[in-house]
């Protein structure tokens, strides 16, 4: 798959923008010096690699980001891997070691002399926890007395917070999962297995090069009929019979970008769709909308998620069972603030605050009594302080009748 | 490409495999549990869970193993997580949780009731540091009491011991990395750049479909004649001249296994070979050889290092500026035991026992005083109580003079 990755000069270009985030947000969240250290990432890769370093390291290598006096950014680096960061030209200086990083990180940190160090860990958000606990010891031991923190918001803000060269990846990717979407329709017959329709999926994936944005077996998901418990499940033998629906959740890999989107289809003619589904369907649609409506930099991902889900009650419906949107980037589920409610299993996340650059998607899904479950899901982002779909959002059933 | 990735039911296989050898090695390390705790794998990927998971997983999961009693392996998931784990068919157990793992996760533990538990880090071994830091602290608050020891050992040795299936891959890749070689020589003229020899390697690569087994930008690593300092870096504009030599430092990926292999060129008839460079290309040759013929399971690490390293230095040259192997796997630098000295870089590794069915390189330089670096690299697999070479080793200069 030709766009599976980030094509290195793109990624330098990404990294560029963040550093160009990184002073201001340091700032703003009173972190004066950030640490990220890590090892032979081929192997154990950290999620901010993409956003700040800019490709693959092999000896223990510490990446300081300091807003103490001047704003500087120095990589230390193993002897072998110093030309690599050289070239790369976004750092304020690079520095090498030969024997081991402790005395040189020693000095370095000295020279800095901050009162706490942020470094890569998190309990509630994956995407800031890149630490890995043997790190974590060596650390601790090379820095002795120093104080650690939480590197989470500032990790949080700039993956959230998307560039103009990320937001055009992520624009191409949604559009092209609308194009495959449209070439399946065509292919799509009545009779026809989960199973099958997937297969029809991935021979399109295949000729446009792209890759799935989660695992292959249930990207897309696909669901035929009124048995089907959605989820991230693979297809089953169930088949499309006339008058039901079809639901895909669907995203794609574009120059390592991803898409993320849902689509509900129905066998028959506009005409001929139940009055039970049209409701489902302008409900969940509505409170898609309603929610973009609120989105605005400030507000808090549980506010956002309450207006969807207070709606779906009043149309005398069952509370969704998940968070109405994540955020999406090189991954599908992006990490950082949700817009969802205030359970356990979300930790700290809803409490995030939506910041102008942030892509979310908006999903709910609400269940019929004879005709299934009808789900949809949008891709905003959020620019000049509202939320702009990122393509046009489905405002009615895709009827399929000429078979 | 088509082979980047370990096909599914391939990684199941090997799976199985590896399971079947875990009772044994966990016994005998003294391990009576191991817990394997880790989330959304796909933004912060486990290195152990190509080994004994077989996928990816979304939600907070714990894959606990238990030689305590009759040897088991209970798979505890999200809710969403559980049908594709029962799928796989490998648990004696799959348990699932909705809102939080915590207290299915300390039940488990208190019907294991184990002295001390096994969890993923490592200070020296980065393919047994998978447990971030965020996670090592969310584990020490659901069970507060428990002694937490390293894993290290047994994923090294689970990790090191490769599976018929695993030997089967590594294999083919490194012949088909021989096979690049074999056509890439037909293709390369005296006065082209390594930038102009590198394109030829890529091009190959897309027409077998295999991916590099490092940073394509420095794989094939290609470096002509004396000025050349090798390594892993890129090429340069430098360009092949008679009587001169050509090195290549490759890897690809093969069912997302990987090869690495470096062989020296020489431009020029066998005849015209200067008898610095035989003399060089012989030192590296009978190392390895003599390398080879020590290893068998039981020696550790540096003792093997320390053969060739002797034999380099009684042959009048200085000793190379690294270890004489790593072990090669799913990457390139697969981690664990290496045939090094016992340097502080190297942490513990060093020390390592050699077992069968592990996969090393062989590899090492000496500089000439007029020709530059002659460096070679073969790969080794010990069986049946010896090291036998994976695709036959290079015994002479491939000597090119028809151009």
């Amino acid at each position: 798959m030709k766009n599976s990755k980030i094509p290195h000069d793109l990624l330098l270009e990404i990294v560029e923008e963040k550093h160009q985030m990184l002073e201001k947000i340091m700032v703003e969240e009173g972190i004066g010096c950030w640490v990220v250290f890590m090892r032979e990432t081929s192997i154990n890769p950290e999620p901010v690699q993409n956003l700040v370093i800019g490709g693959d390291i092999v000896w223990e290598s510490a990446f300081v980001f300091t807003s103490i006096g001047k704003f500087r950014k120095i990589a230390l680096v193993g002897n072998f891997d110093a030309k690599a960061e050289e070239s790369k030209g976004i750092w304020t200086e690079v520095r090498s070691y030969v024997n081991g990083i402790s005395d040189e990180l020693k000095t370095l940190i000295k020279e800095i002399s901050p009162n706490s160090i942020a470094i890569n860990y998190s309990e509630d958000d994956v995407s800031a926890d890149g630490l890995s606990h043997g790190m974590y010891l060596k650390l601790r031991e090379i820095l002795p007395n120093q104080k650690f923190v939480s590197a989470e918001r500032i990790i949080q803000r700039i993956r959230a917070k998307k560039t103009e060269s990320e937001l055009e990846q992520i624009k191409l990717a949604a559009q092209l999962t609308e194009t495959i979407n449209q070439k399946a329709i065509s292919k799509v017959r009545l009779g026809m297995t989960e199973r099958e329709i997937q297969w029809i999926f991935h021979q399109l994936m295949d000729e446009y090069e792209v890759e799935e944005a989660w695992q292959r077996v249930s990207c897309p998901a696909i669901d035929a009929g009124p048995e089907k418990e959605m989820g991230h499940v693979g297809p089953t033998d169930l088949s499309i019979t006339k008058y039901n629906t079809l639901h895909n959740d669907f995203g794609i890999r574009y120059n390592g970008y991803c898409s993320d989107i849902q689509r509900m289809w129905f066998f028959g003619e506009d005409e001929e769709i139940p009055e039970m589904l049209t409701h489902a369907f302008e409900t969940v649609r509505t409170a898609i909308h309603i929610a973009a409506k609120f989105i605005r930099p400030g507000v808090k991902g549980f506010e956002v998620d309450k207006i969807a889900r207070d709606y779906v009650i009043s149309r005398g419906y069952e509370e969704y069972k998940h968070a109405l949107g994540h955020q999406v980037g090189t991954q599908a589920h992006d990490g950082g603030t949700i817009l969802g409610p205030k359970w356990e299993r979300y930790g700290k996340l809803p409490e995030g605050i939506i910041e102008e650059g942030n892509v979310f998607t908006l999903e709910l899904y609400v269940k019929t009594a004879h005709f299934g479950m009808v789900s949809l899901e949008e891709m905003i982002i959020v620019r000049n302080g509202l939320a702009e779909f990122i393509v046009p959002p489905q405002e009615k059933f895709i009827t399929i009748s000429h078979h």
